[in-house]
């Protein structure tokens, strides 16, 4: 033991601990190893303290330490080490096992989660969900939080509103009635880290463990699981050139409680939903009691003509609630979204909210106000919706230059990613392991369905291809990127043809 | 509608809207409130610009924009507005109605969460929790942060490593490992933005829906409500002046899959969990295959000697998540904490992670692991350590010189909060409500129970009395104001003798 203490002296010269920690530390790890063993009387103060060349008060101290901590007890006959080992715990009865227990592993319902995929590997080319990062006005944005930053006040630093600041529920307020025609007001905005936490609470706020959500398919991974990871049964519903097309007969026979959509930009196929098709949904959703989440997570970014309105501000308390991220059109790693809840759950939701969240970020909150409310926020969405179109076109340019016959374009109206077909005769899944070594991040269409369901199964509206494609991003490339990278895809496609 | 029309355009000339937007808009509004029916021909773009006086093409922008959204057909008759009122939805089975659901409320997990009270209302003297906000070093840190922004490259905007940022996860684990004794690598660390998010992650990768969960009680009401929103079932267990106090037949006739406890210093009492406890809980836990939830939230502000090692590092592999945080020990408003798995787990809930949870916040996060890795954030704690510590002795010293023989101090070793027995007949609810106005922000300890369980019940090590006292949050109470405050409470006792 006083080996493995010279050992650690040396060793932990550079942890700054204190001779007398050290010494604490070796004797508590010796006695709770059972190199020490139960009775043992440790040697004197004073002896040990000569043995080891340290201060005898050292020694006392790191006794005085292990006794307090129940370790040893100390007697007229010297400190003697305590039983630490406990004696073997009565026959106990054990947790029914999760399945396969050997390795002790995560509860059921995270070994259930589909996991994420990286179908990038290490390569970054065209992946989606990613915007313009070196595009964005990092010194302006840097500014304006050290702004921010020294404007907030000691005693804002502790948990502030649940909701989030109210001068950023404030401007978002008032910036989506404008541009996203939604109707609201500010104490129907809940700030939130991003999409991903929204759609947690939507889950959790608005349905049941074993109730039914509506999921588009095709559709976006991260509400898949996120609804998994609640409890809820999940229900795919075809998408079709019009959006998901959901069926009168599946409102009557199984109305699911939740519909989970992105009507602006349908991820990954990139259709509008249709005007007929939100009223409908409305309508629906009214009649049996459910609830639309609308994910509206890039509909700014519309290149051909102004986005479409809301499904949200289609009517005066509409069954909606609208998820909206600063994800895309701000940067991911802001971490900061916003879901709108309707307006008769506005104060029920505040309570439950306030019962799970902690909020803070105040200077963030802030600079994000800010920056909304001086209109650069807008001022960012226009060049980048520039910018986007520009590299939208080039992307468009190259793939029909490079790959005629091969892939073919199918949405493209806005956004940060188009989605295309694959017409040569090949599987998404395998073209995308192929390009990955040449730095190609492709993201297979295939991979958006859902397990066992094919994109049409002959249900009304669907239509009859089974998805074979990829979704491409276009905000990190320029034209000449673009066209270097679908000359390549073009390589790659030939040499598997 | 026309007059609508210029009703808006003068409202709304602040919102710098076009006219051809606000046109559309005002179409689109009334056709949707079937203002203008079904079949109806629209002027002609010539008559309605003359009508209006604006320009012909923002007339034609309108119509394009309706005819594109399907709320209008253009025929060689002029625009024909479409049928959007949809026929009313064929009776339609009603989801299961929540209990009560006229109102259409939240789900039934959202509305059984126990509301969180504000014991506070307005008031903030005395409140737990919240750290000594005017001694932090603010502008320090916003300098850490400004030279971390400063670093940060647009490339790093992105989402970041789902587990968080490497070096504070590396800065971490070298903390925690000599201040708290705990067995880690980095790979172990998760980056949370505080304790509950780490809490909810515990409930749902570690158990599944219906596992019996064990509490202390009293207990950590942020944990009852994260754990219950999980579905889990809780079951209380007694706490005495040795920490939780399970019982042999417990672990025999009804093992748990969790057990949450704040061992370091437990969280109302104050008490710390012994020894023989803790090496009771490994072998338990290790024999039935369940997990600890140590909450390690304020152990570092411990004043009467060093803290306690953790649970966790005790033996190599416990069966133990240990959770920390910084909004203590800095302050609340970071969002910052982080949970460290057991190492054969670290694989399966860095897959479970990344799957849920995005991450970002990259600055912050470089930040803080300079902070720590400068030796800073252990120089701000001593002194932290010996303000509360001053703190501490000065509102237990008011305590006695105002509340001799109303209130006994029963817990104040460490943190930033003690526990007080009221020794006067009254309930500690009521004397908290009469406080209130007199700005006293006073936690009753009885609201830490689980409804319906008495502190003590028989059941073996729990004392026999009710719990009736206070929480006292010390940290932001000066001597002297602990001493008014003191007064101001003896008052309030007096009163309602």
């Amino acid at each position: 033991m006083m080996a493995a203490y010279e050992r650690k002296a040396r060793a932990s010269a550079s942890r700054k601990l204190t001779q007398q920690d050290l010494l604490y530390e070796s004797l508590r790890r010796a006695i709770l190893d059972g190199d020490i063993v139960c009775g043992t009387r440790l040697a004197s103060s004073r002896t040990l303290a000569e043995e080891l060349g340290i201060a005898r008060n050292s020694v006392l101290y790191a006794y005085e330490r292990l006794v307090e901590e129940g370790f040893v007890t100390a007697t007229r006959h010297g400190s003697i080490v305590n039983h630490v080992k406990p004696a073997a715990a009565q026959p106990a009865a054990r947790v029914p096992p999760h399945e396969g227990d050997a390795a002790r592993p995560l509860s059921r319902r995270a070994r259930e989660l589909p996991p994420r995929r990286a179908w990038a590997g290490g390569a970054t080319a065209l992946r989606p969900g990613t915007p313009a990062l070196d595009a964005f006005p990092l010194a302006q944005w840097r500014t304006a939080v050290e702004r921010a930053m020294r404007e907030v006040h000691a005693s804002e630093l502790g948990y502030g509103d649940s909701a989030g600041l109210p001068a950023l529920r404030h401007a978002i307020a008032q910036y989506v009635r404008v541009s996203r025609g939604v109707r609201c007001q500010p104490d129907q905005v809940f700030i939130t880290d991003g999409t991903q936490t929204s759609l947690d609470l939507c889950a959790r706020f608005f349905a049941d463990a074993g109730e039914r959500v509506w999921i588009e398919n095709p559709g976006y991974l991260g509400a898949r699981v996120t609804m998994l990871a609640a409890g809820l049964t999940l229900v795919p519903v075809p998408v079709d050139a019009a959006g998901m097309a959901a069926r009168e007969e599946d409102w009557r026979e199984a109305p699911p409680r939740l519909v989970y959509l992105t009507p602006s930009h349908q991820y990954p196929l990139g259709c509008v939903l249709s005007l007929e098709r939100r009223l409908a949904l409305i309508e629906h959703a009214r009649a049996c009691g459910a609830w639309i989440i609308e994910d509206d997570y890039d509909s700014e970014l519309r290149h051909d003509g102004p986005p479409l309105p809301s499904i949200q501000g289609l009517a005066d308390d509409t069954p909606v609630i609208y998820l909206g991220t600063f994800s895309k059109t701000l940067f991911p790693a802001l971490r900061i979204g916003f879901m709108i809840v309707p307006r008769q759950l506005a104060a029920q939701v505040a309570t439950a909210h306030r019962t799970l969240m902690r909020q803070g970020r105040v200077a963030e909150q802030a600079a994000l106000a800010e920056f909304i409310e001086s209109g650069r926020y807008a001022r960012h969405l226009r060049r980048m919706r520039k910018l986007y179109e520009t590299r939208r076109d080039g992307l468009v340019a190259a793939i029909e230059t490079h790959l005629a016959g091969l892939m073919t374009v199918s949405a493209d109206a806005g956004g940060m990613h188009l989605s295309v077909r694959l017409d040569a005769p090949l599987e998404d899944v395998a073209v995308s392991e192929a390009a990955r070594a040449r730095g190609l991040a492709l993201s297979p269409l295939s991979a958006f369905c859902l397990d066992g369901v094919d994109g049409a199964d002959g249900t009304a509206g669907a239509d009859s291809v089974r998805y074979n494609g990829f979704l491409l991003g276009y905000a990190e490339a320029t034209p000449e990127a673009a066209d270097a990278l679908m000359a390549t895809l073009a390589e790659v496609l030939r040499e598997m043809l």
